[in-house]
């Protein structure tokens, strides 16, 4: 047995979510399905994390393991002929048994596209948050400086989580400027159930005026929910890249 | 009864096309089903020409007779309120009765998307043509300086054509470098069936070097559609732009 990790990317648009579920279609799913016809019994597939139904993926990491002896190219080819237009591997390795696509995560960076563009936009409707105010970015760059570090992120965390630990760390949370609008790129170790659409989502109301950046400290002492903004929506956001030790 | 224009943006990937057809998705059906529904009769909308199955456009234009008083903002917000997320009317305006979104056509502008980045790109697969393969950008501009001009196309038009003259003006054909690859575009007082798909695919020729620059006006001279190159496939090609004499 070989252990492989590919990095895939996917459309999440018409997906139910990555995670397998049944009779509905989802990128485990088609992935598995693609490697139980490979190799005529089921093989499991471990992902870096689960993405919601819409969310993207530039870089989501998985492992399997397989008796087959196919080269890192070779199992390139094979899954890229199998599987649906919306979902694709860009990269296969052979790893080390002890690579855990979940364990072995040492950073996760997402990110997150906005169209700040007044006018409707057909071609990016399921690829970014169409969010047509004015916004003030030099309060979100404020705003944004005051989650970069260690915190309990309990307040940008859905309540219906059970994660009991909600320590985590964001290494960088930058905000660019594109053609039509603007990016939030998250790096940390790690991510809870909705954390990044929440501070998205609160980003846009300091930016709106709604808050300020000094709210920021407040919401993140308060561990509650309630007190941070909406959760932006599942299409603008895509899982960017996983960092593992080497 | 009033005459309005609109310009509408869609995403060609889930019709069959541009023209109404009994029991399919087309832009036109939708278009006159939101009509329908506003003047609980049957309203007909005329197209500046149709679009293939597959085929976006940012600026198609279309016009329509109404008895209704609705203000050019009025029409936008009901019609953009009933419409699908994949058709856009991006601006309405009041013309005159003489105003014909087809007759009245002075030019138009269509613009091909391909993508040269070897990686295959889900997010970019019904928006841009993935052709993976080194191309002679010099090569492809020197043999779009010989379609610059008045000329029979016949060779550039698929055979179906019942369209007896065949004589256009190509008053700008341009290769533009993008993020991902190139971007073809045309501007003219016309253009045949197929005749854009058919233009790119044999400039794509060119770029691979299986056909020189010099080869492009004894293909003009021969009149017949076998001595140019293939038809590039849909999903690269905009309707961008239809201009009108004010």
């Amino acid at each position: 047995m070989r252990r492989w990790k590919c990095t895939i990317a996917y459309d999440g648009t018409y997906f139910v979510g990555y995670q397998i579920q049944p009779n509905k279609r989802t990128v485990q799913g088609e992935l598995e399905r693609v490697l139980a016809t490979m190799h005529k019994e089921a093989v499991r597939v471990t992902a870096s994390g689960r993405t919601d139904a819409g969310v993207h993926a530039h870089g989501q990491v998985i492992h399997f393991d397989s008796p087959l002896a196919l080269s890192p190219d070779g199992w390139k080819k094979a899954l890229n002929a199998m599987l649906p237009d919306d979902v694709t591997v860009r990269e296969v390795e052979q790893v080390d048994d002890s690579f855990h696509a979940r364990y072995s995560v040492i950073a996760k960076e997402y990110r997150y596209k906005v169209r700040t563009a007044v006018e409707y936009d057909v071609f990016s409707r399921h690829y970014a948050y169409h969010f047509p105010y004015p916004l003030d970015t030099e309060a979100m760059k404020q705003a944004l400086a005051f989650v970069k570090g260690t915190y309990d992120f309990t307040s940008f965390c859905s309540a219906k989580t059970d994660m009991e630990n909600r320590v985590r760390t964001i290494y960088e949370a930058t905000l660019c400027a594109t053609d039509d609008g603007l990016e939030f790129r998250w790096v940390g170790n790690g991510f809870l159930y909705n954390m990044v659409r929440i501070l998205v989502g609160t980003m846009l109301e300091v930016g709106q005026g709604k808050r300020s950046p000094a709210s920021i400290p407040t919401i993140l002492a308060g561990k509650d929910r309630r007190l941070a903004g909406k959760t932006a929506p599942a299409h603008g956001l895509y899982l960017w890249k996983v960092v593992y030790d080497n």
